[in-house]
This record gives structure tokens, C-alpha cells and sequence, in this order.
């Protein structure tokens, strides 16, 4: 088959948050969508159906997605999804992803995140498929040593989670695989903190148990189903004394992810490229939850704790080499990402598995 | 079970250079020692018997050793070993060491090492075996920053293939494992350079295919195998231009390993210790070729060529920390290590698969 005419891309991690919102575009823009998840920390269909985030998808492009229920630590069933499909591209968004949980259980993050991601990458050269989109995180850069944080700010210095570390380890595998053989072309995009939702409101992320991440807290705090939330330090040396980060509308990481895939397709480049996907711009704790007031007309009590190990006091990117090599900016401000979340959280009280 | 009775150990990669050594005082000492290994770089035995290694540390201690030809990326196998046996501790050697042939297939190296070990550490959480003696290497210091190396020195910084990276992220991960499960006590052995051969010459290094390191080579060019060694640059700011290492013999190195485990199961630590195995002297590479020659009466031919990428020109450990924590300190010199490798060279030319 002629690379140039295949347009068929693999999604790890596809019925997940970023993931499922991917899909959007990418059929928008023409390409032939299969996605690969073990559902571990997404929602499945009814009898046999797609998984949830995966037909409300259907919905909206009013086309059918491919879904294959499969583990990157199976070998077998992965390889098998190889054989079947000519894939131009693979976007690696799958992983565990929280912070807390990867102190409590190492073992596991490194097994998903990294075991698997070895698996993946030896049945992609095997079928001889070498363009890939992995979905790292600002975590790997640490405590920030400057701001904003370029690409060429260290990593891996004193990382505390296994979470940070897992990514890290990934990048590093990435690297060498680049280094031992000239035709890999990996865009390593390295996310900050996604946000939001689709503006139908109809997808959006769905945190199993409690939110490891602000916005979906505040979003259940302000529709009543948590009472309030926990902000972790007021004393920080930021605006108003509370964490600082780079907040970034689901729908603008997801166009970085076209634009990546796009650069992969449509260059003759080679080697491993690290990405910062964020706006550049930071907003405190006490800015996101009065955004998320006012657009919600809802009080969100909190309250002020101590501060959490590992938080630093700032944290937001220098997003021009995006801008520079893919031609990506996020455009989406802070009161689309709350506009956005609290319709999904209004219409989805319960995530995916509101009753409608 | 009581585990203070308990005195059985499990050696993953047991059939390899170290590992079999290591039998040797283990038995000695009073353990039973249960072998694992997938073979991939041993000499297999023949018509079922245990691999040639094996069988041949089982002349020297005259008794019998459990092998199970397992691979640790094959999980279920993995755990019946575990189901079978009460271990008290693991000692890790299993994993590929090429350094050049990790910077040509760095996939394999990940797989096997990483993700090897990762399966290793859950199927030890699973059957609640805690204890670890796991084989680092002083790869990961990278080039030194300092002389000699104190297990202070940075780690993880520019490390130019993947066997040394293999090797730090699953130093990472067991430091992770131990901060989030205070039961686990693991030692973390940095070896310098081990070379020689057990003192009866029947037990020895037996690289397949050229050999990676100076002495098996050296031994090779002496015993006429091969016509003449490269030495890999003259230019080095060190005593004679030639690159400096800190050699161990291996009976010291596997010496090494059962103080470790002695002190894993004689004391009430928890936590991840790393500790420098070395004699905390550097030989230069015209040296070790000159005390050889002297040993083996034998011309030793070599060439001069250009130094090899990644080299650096000096590096030999500070081996107090070993001594202190474990009460070790290697005592064979230089010239007992070329004596028994050429004992070894001589009674066995083509290593295990030599004609008796």
C-alpha cells in the first residue's frame, strides 16, 4: 500500500479523556481511526457495544469507529491488531495517570506505562510502523528551575512520582530507539494540564473514584456532588498564594495531536522531538475556582490545607517551538475550559454513566 | 515457615559469568541455592541436563543445584518457580550486558532488562519475597564527574546506551518500590569491571561471539583464538594514555553478594541501598595487557585505533561504603585476576563447548 494514501491511525488509549477526544479531529480531517484500549480506567459499552466515550464519539462524526479491547501487555492480541491494519502513525495515549496512586503502587505504573510501552514499540518495528505520537507530561521536567519551561529544561532530576518517572523512562527508550535506527520519526508531546471538554457537552473526562485533578473536582463540587475541595497551600510565592499551572482546553491539545501527526506525515524529518503542549499562560487555584463560579453560577466552598508533597508553586511552559515547528497554538481561554467542563458536567453529572 | 531457617536463594541468571560463581560461597555457606536463567547467553547442557555452567559449579561443591529454564518476561512461569519455593531472598543477575549491541537493539535491551525485572519484582510483591540483591553496574554513575566514585556521584546524567539507562531506571524503580513499601529491603550492587575465573579453571567467563570486554579478549589474543586486541586510544590523560577501570576479581564480586545477602537477612533495615563493588584501584588497559603477558608467557599482540564513543578516561570506584555497610573489601590483585583467567583460557580455548 502506498504510505502517502494510508491514513489509518492507531490510538492507544483511545477510549480514554485525551484519547477519545483525539478521534474528533482526526476524522475530521480525513483520517481512518482505530482505537486500542483495555478499558481499565474507562467506560464500557452495553453487550458487546463500543465503549461509551467511544460511540458518543460515533455520535458526533457520525461514522464508526474501529475498537479492539486489548492490553499493550499482551503481546499476542497487539500484534494481532498489526496484522490486520496498515497504519500510517501510532498515538500512544495509553497509561495510568495518577500522580498519588503511582507512590501507592509503583510497580503497576511502571508495568502499564512502561512494559507497555516497550511491548508497543517492538510489535510497531516488527510491522515495520515508525511514526509515532507519545503523550508525555510536563512532570518530567520536576520542580521547575526556570520559567517559563522550555524543551531544553532538564529532566529527570528529581522526580518523586512513579508517574513522572514512568514518562521519563518512556522518553528515554524513545531517544535510544531513534539513536539505533534512522527511520523512527517520534513527536514526544509533553502535555501540561488538559482541561475542558467537547462543547457539546456530550464528552468529556470521566474520573473513576475521586478526582486526581482540579477542574474535574471543582466541576463536582459545583454540581453538588462533593461538598468542597481541598486547596492544597495558600502560601506560595504566586499572585495569591496558591498553586500556579498551565491549563490547556482538551480541544486545543487534541488539534496538537493532528498538527503532530500531520508534521510525521508530511516531512522527511527522523529522530525523537520533545513538544511542550500548554498556552504558556499560568491561572492560581483561586482563579480557576472563580472562573468556574461565575460561569456556573455556583458557590464552590473550599478549604485551605497544607501544602502536598511534590507540589511546586509554578509551573507553565514556553510554547513557542510549538507554535514554530508544528504551526499549533492553543486558542481556547480559561472561560471556554470551564464553559465547556460544566456543560459536560451538567449534562453528565455522573460521567458517562449518567442515567439519560 | 519460619524465615530465619529459610535459607533459600534465588539466582535469575544464575548460569551467567556472575551468577555461577556465585553459587559457589552460597552453597558454601550453607544456602540452598534454586537457579533461573532463560539461556539466552549460557551454554546449554546436553539431553536435559543442567546447563554447562551449572553442572560444573556442581562438581566443585558436589552437590546438586535446582534449574529452571525460565524466562522473567514469561510471568506465569516466573510465578510457579515462586509457587514451588520459599525464597528468602532474590539475588537478580538476569539481563543482557552488550553494551554496544544495547546501543543497536535498545528495544531488546528495555524489554528484557526492564520489563524483565518489573515481572521479577511483581511476582516477589505477589509471594510477599521482599529481599533483593540486584545487579547494577557502575554505568550508571555516566562519565565521571569526580575520582574516585562515592555512591554519591550523580547518577542517570548522560548516559549513552542503553544498558547503562536499563540499568538506572530500574535502580528508579526499585527506589520507588521500597518508598512506598517500607517491608522491602533491597541492595543495589554497582560493579566496576569483574574479570577471572573461578581458581580451579573450570568456571569462567564465556562470551559468545567477540568478546566486549578487555580481559576475555586479552585472554583470547593469548591463547591464540584471535591474532591481535584494539585498544581503543592512546590519549587519555592517565598514566600511559590508555583508558583506566577498576577491575574486581569475580570470586571477590561474588563474595560481594553474599555479604549483601547476609546483611538482608541478618538485620532489620528497610529501603534501597546502593553500593560500589570494586577494589577501588584502576588498571590501565596497557597494564592489565602487560601483567597478562607476564602470566600467560605469551606475546600479546594489539593495535592502536581511535577511541571508541562513550569511553571515558578514567573511572575506579571508592569502595569504602562496602566495607563499612557489609564488611567486604576485595582482596585479589591484578595479577591473581590474570592468573585465573588464563588457567580458565587454557584448560578450556573454546569456553564450555570445549572438547574434554
Amino acid at each position: 500500500m502506498d504510505s502517502a494514501r494510508n491514513k489509518c491511525v492507531l490510538l492507544t488509549g483511545g477510549a480514554g479523556y485525551v484519547g477519545s477526544h483525539t478521534i474528533i479531529p482526526l476524522i475530521e480531517s480525513g483520517y481512518e481511526v482505530v482505537v486500542l484500549d483495555n478499558l481499565s480506567n474507562a467506560c464500557k459499552g452495553d453487550n458487546g457495544q463500543n465503549p461509551i466515550p467511544i460511540t458518543q464519539v460515533e455520535k458526533l462524526v457520525n461514522k464508526q469507529v474501529i475498537f479492539y479491547d486489548v492490553d499493550l501487555l499482551d503481546y499476542n492480541s497487539l500484534s494481532k491488531v498489526f496484522d490486520k491494519h496498515l497504519f500510517c502513525c501510532v498515538i500512544h495515549f495509553a497509561g495510568l495517570k495518577a500522580v498519588g496512586e503511582s507512590c501507592i503502587n509503583p510497580l503497576t505504573y511502571y508495568r502499564v506505562n512502561v512494559s507497555g510501552s516497550i511491548n508497543l514499540f517492538q510489535v510497531m518495528k516488527e510491522h515495520n510502523v515508525k511514526q509515532l505520537v507519545f503523550s508525555s507530561s510536563s512532570t518530567v521536567y520536576g520542580e521547575p528551575q526556570f520559567l517559563p519551561i522550555t524543551e531544553s529544561h532538564p529532566v529527570g532530576q528529581n522526580l518523586l512520582n512513579g508517574y513522572a518517572k514512568s514518562k521519563y523512562y518512556i522518553e528515554g527508550i524513545l531517544q535510544d530507539l531513534c539513536n539505533s535506527d534512522k527511520e523512527w520519526f517520534v513527536i514526544i508531546l509533553r502535555y501540561f494540564n488538559p482541561v475542558g471538554a467537547h462543547p457539546s457537552g456530550t464528552l468529556g473526562e470521566d474520573p473513576t473514584g475521586v478526582p486526581n485533578n482540579l477542574m474535574p473536582y471543582v466541576a463536582q463540587v459545583a454540581i453538588g456532588n462533593r461538598p468542597y475541595l481541598n486547596v492544597f497551600g495558600n502560601d506560595y510565592n504566586t499572585i495569591d498564594g496558591t498553586g500556579v499551572r498551565d491549563y490547556l482546553h482538551v480541544m486545543d491539545l487534541v488539534d496538537g495531536h493532528v498538527s503532530a501527526l500531520k508534521k510525521i506525515l508530511n516531512s522527511d524529518e527522523h529522530g525523537a522531538v520533545a513538544i511542550n503542549l500548554g498556552t504558556g499562560k499560568g491561572y492560581s487555584v483561586l482563579q480557576v475556582i472563580e472562573m468556574f463560579s461565575q460561569i456556573s453560577g455556583r458557590k464552590i466552598d473550599f478549604h485551605i490545607v497544607d501544602r502536598r508533597s511534590g507540589d511546586c508553586a509554578s509551573s507553565y511552559c514556553d510554547a513557542s517551538f510549538a507554535k514554530k515547528y508544528l504551526g499549533w497554538e492553543a486558542k481556547r481561554t480559561l472561560k471556554e475550559m470551564c464553559e465547556d467542563t460544566w456543560r459536560w458536567q451538567s449534562l453528565y453529572p455522573q460521567g458517562f454513566s449518567t442515567k439519560k
